[in-house]
């Protein structure tokens, strides 16, 4: 592996709500993707969800409060939590979670990127 | 849990080569350190080791080659790989390991912090 710069992965991609795979640790795989506008509420019964805003704002709404994530901001969305993300125009921000991890866990959408479809960057 | 303003996390503490504890996600540990000079040579058997760089330079000297990474860099050190951390005064930096993970692994030196020491913050 070499070493990766994480704004010139995200300077290589435009599409939103579609995670790029950066790494592989300890079986949990780092992920980065942009965000615009709404995903879909769901949840993912057995895994946590780690985010880390790089750029942007990125709204978890949970389902008794909304955790509200500037630049330089995280947060780990515990397993079994119902949450939807809102993301300002051109947000940029890093999840690290199993390999297992469905994208939009039980709900399949139209965004939904099958995990086996989460591409390498 | 609330949100994680990493800055200010780092603003805490001065200290040197001594992680402290961010968060919990599925077994592992998001922990902020900063360092200065030379760590210690070591590996560990069973964790890869995530590096993120939020501020400085830090070089991961391994074996065979070097490892530089600025600001906005990352790394995995995988399981078994012997590696020396050098950083310039007043790096900031990010890990994510295992909970079982050994500061310097097989090695004791002067600057191991025990796990059961490592303070959240």
């Amino acid at each position: 592996m070499n070493k990766i710069n994480i704004a010139e992965k995200f300077s290589l991609f435009d599409e939103t709500w579609t995670p790029k795979i950066l790494a592989e640790s300890n079986g949990q795989l780092v992920k980065i993707a942009k965000g615009s506008g709404e995903l879909v509420w769901h949840k993912h019964d057995n895994e946590d969800e780690l985010f880390i805003v790089f750029k942007g704002h990125l709204t978890l709404q949970l389902r008794d409060r909304n955790i509200e994530l500037a630049e330089g901001e995280m947060f780990v969305v515990p397993k079994g939590v119902e949450h939807c993300p809102i993301a300002e125009p051109d947000t940029h921000f890093m999840m690290i979670e199993p390999a297992t991890t469905a994208h939009t866990g039980e709900v399949e959408s139209q965004v939904t990127v099958a995990a086996d479809k989460q591409q390498w960057i």
